[in-house]
């Protein structure tokens, strides 16, 4: 008896101590009324401290575990853990389409066995871990904890943190948005935003139009809430306009899904002039846009580029969501939705029946990190970083791949489409029998397409790794696919 | 010009500037191609270093809003700000019932004008934030950050942060649940759970049993989601049995839902034997049950409860969803599900979905300080505060108000049932002009009924308030509603 007791890490060893005697007892190998050693010999046969032992007793005793009889010592006290006999219910039986389609849509469950140590991938557009700026996060969470760390811990608001509300509403508003008629309710990350926003639309047509291949996270979402998703082409400079007019003027969309800056996954930033016609085109068609802010600030070089919502003014029919979290600390989950002030006062009491509020922690970290003007040093860094990168996997892709076309404005990624003829997926097993993977294209397709085309993100790998991993993907194109 | 450059907090001086010359250039305030002041003008004009106008510019240059000419000076850069005819959508007219009811449901919204600084407030049941153990937080939080800070603050997965699932699927085994056959999703929060697990479900009788009164976010959501309530009586020591059994036989569910510990009102602990007959009699009928958690580690004193989910042995008919948060820390948005394996999987898939995965900062910090021993010690202080206050209101309640009815064991409130024919409404209006507000009980009621109960949370009261609330109470139920 209590010879399989062992210590492990930093642990209190009471604490320790004290688990190991309530698994004991719960698991019924002491029983009812039984006497426990007494704290003396318990230390000495388990060579701790008789002290770590009467704390713990102490505690079992207040867990109403173990009762002491004064002068007796220490005895089990009664635990009820009668088991009937045990049911199962075939869960997947009594689980709805949804769920079980998300279970089916899910790539992450698909991907399992497609990354090795040593490999290099091309799958992740995530930030490069190096880069984090760990002593000023830190240095913004201490700063926050002594302004108000009682506030940070306990009960928020579901709308938001409101410093961090603050900051947004101006951020937004130095980029140009007329924000008087608008407000910002905060997420947690972008994915939730947009899932409570389509939670939230009335299903008239049911249908949404948006950019052809597009996110593929959103069109999870789309297909999960049930819409009929209608892609448009991308030119090089955007969304194809004249498709988009032909479509409004043919069918009723509920909505559309744009991400105007460094596309994903294509990578197109859509021009200024492009812009302007979008949001003319849709608010002659009376039909709100939902505006993917994806990683905008993370913009190279080029003249300033307004947010699609800047060109509403006052209007209200744009709906921008957007995160920091996916350039800067994506463990983090902070996103919000800047849009028509009723309609965040409606959506925010989707926020709260659904998970009260984002963390405060988060949300407060968060919003020091920015006010101290960390940010902006975090971004010249990241940026300076990352069209390093952009620049030489460009270069190597020009070089050693032969495709039909590449796009890709800076960002964190560049696509690829290949001869129609060629499939990214038997190209992708073979180049993983080589050490390197990256993200087939066709799950970015609303229709099926883009067998022939695949993404590159660039973010997390090394120079040379870059330029390396592209160079095997060209060679084994070029000489096991016979391009 | 330049002359409403104010300077205000911490904030880098040079991003200040930045952010103010980009607000005037958005605003249109400085026309395209027109020249800025050299840094040595504008750094007297605006009294700041020199050095901070050549950084501000290098910043503004680098987002494409100024451009510079060697020799000649910086200029402003094209800024394409076409605003087209404003559109006005009437959003409420786009938006779902599911969006409205949840508009209307929101009990928040209501409560905006119930509470004035000074006045004593029974309506919190959060932690009191001077317990906060904020020293030990911190020490979590930096030993975290500094054992694997890159991966705290980059992408983490859906189903939760490694070593947090373990640590809680350990300590449900030691609470004594079978744990070969069941895993852990990480959500944020309780809430976040029960709306995953409600959204899942396969809705075939549409029909949930539960507590009444019970939870009102729960109630909350099981409006949002569709089902029908069907609520049974709460005796002193858990949920009427043969209430439960002629509904079972009478009619299907498709789940059902209990507070087992601390009950939301009422404050009942189930019993154990109690425990037992639930689990047997749903098990018998095949229906899951969704146990919450909530606030059962805050036990003062008497013996040792097992949640039901340990009931079940190797079966996989209780769904256990809880969080520390409601204790410790509610700013962090920390929860769990615990159940049937396979049902996990699926689940994992929706959270994907849904938001990705929860705040890793959140669990990363959570899962140290768990680790620590820290948790245990709060616990003990916790309790002993809680203790008191409890007493003391318990003792107050007796001696001031005329109930039918008090319960309450333990926890952070008390559960009043007045006469039938006294409105709790009316007396929370009298009380209200003295000063002390509380918590309606109708709101936990699923069938409209509670009009003569209201919950009385006292955890974050000073002692001398709970005494003094709860006599005002009593004082205004005597002098102004005859009781």
């Amino acid at each position: 008896m209590f010879n399989d007791f062992k210590l492990v890490g930093d642990r209190p060893v009471y604490i320790q101590l004290k688990d190991y005697l309530k698994e004991m007892i719960i698991k019924g190998h002491l029983l009812e009324h039984q006497k426990l050693p007494s704290t003396r010999e318990l230390s000495k046969l388990l060579s701790v401290s008789r002290n770590t032992v009467l704390n713990a007793y102490a505690d079992l005793e207040q867990d109403g575990i173990i009762y002491a009889v004064k002068g007796k010592g220490n005895f089990i006290g009664k635990v009820v853990t009668v088991k009937t006999t045990s049911v199962e219910l075939h869960w997947r039986e009594r689980l709805n389409k949804v769920t079980l389609l998300a279970d089916e849509l899910d790539l992450m469950k698909q991907e399992d066995n497609h990354w090795e140590k040593g490999m290099i991938s091309f799958n992740s557009v995530a930030p490069e871990e190096k880069l984090f700026d760990m002593e000023n996060f830190k240095r913004a969470f201490l700063t926050r904890m002594s302004l108000e760390g009682d506030i940070v811990l306990n009960y928020g608001y579901a709308k938001g943190y409101k410093p961090l509300i603050e900051y947004l509403l101006h951020y937004m508003e130095r980029k140009g948005v007329d924000i008087s008629n608008k407000d910002i309710l905060i997420t947690n990350g972008f994915t939730e935003g947009l899932d409570i926003l389509l939670s939230s639309f009335a299903k008239k047509s049911v249908r949404v139009i948006c950019e052809n291949p597009t996110h593929h996270a959103a069109l999870k979402l789309f297909r999960l809430h049930g819409f009929d998703i209608h892609g448009i082409d991308m030119r090089d400079d955007g969304i194809d306009i004249h498709q988009v007019e032909k479509s409004l003027a043919a069918k009723d969309f509920d909505f559309a899904y744009l991400i105007p800056s460094y596309h994903n996954p294509t990578g197109i930033v859509t021009s200024s002039e492009k812009r302007a016609e979008i949001i003319s085109l849709f608010s002659k068609y009376q039909i709100p846009i939902v505006e993917d802010g994806f990683n905008e600030e993370l913009r190279y070089s080029g003249s300033h580029l307004a947010p699609l919502i800047t060109f509403i003014g006052a209007g209200n029919n744009v709906i921008y969501i957007s995160s920091f979290s996916k350039i800067l600390f994506p463990g983090l989950r902070v996103g919000w939705i800047l849009a028509d002030r009723e309609l965040i006062h409606c959506l925010e009491s989707v926020k709260r029946a659904r998970t009260i509020h984002t963390s405060t922690l988060d949300q407060a970290v968060l919003y020091q990190y920015l006010q101290d003007g960390y940010f902006e040093k975090y971004l010249k860094k990241a940026r300076s970083v990352y069209k390093k990168k952009y620049e030489l996997a460009r270069q190597a892709c020009k070089q050693y791949i032969p495709f039909k076309r590449m796009t890709g404005d800076g960002g964190l990624h560049l696509f690829i489409e290949l001869e129609q003829e060629i499939n990214a997926r038997t190209l992708l097993e073979k180049c993983y029998q080589r050490g390197v993977v990256f993200y087939p294209g066709d799950v970015f397709y609303s229709n099926g397409e883009g067998s022939n085309t695949f993404r590159l993100g660039f973010s997390r790998l090394k120079e040379e790794d870059i330029v390396h991993g592209i160079k095997i993907i060209g060679d084994t194109l070029k000489n096991e696919m016979g391009s």
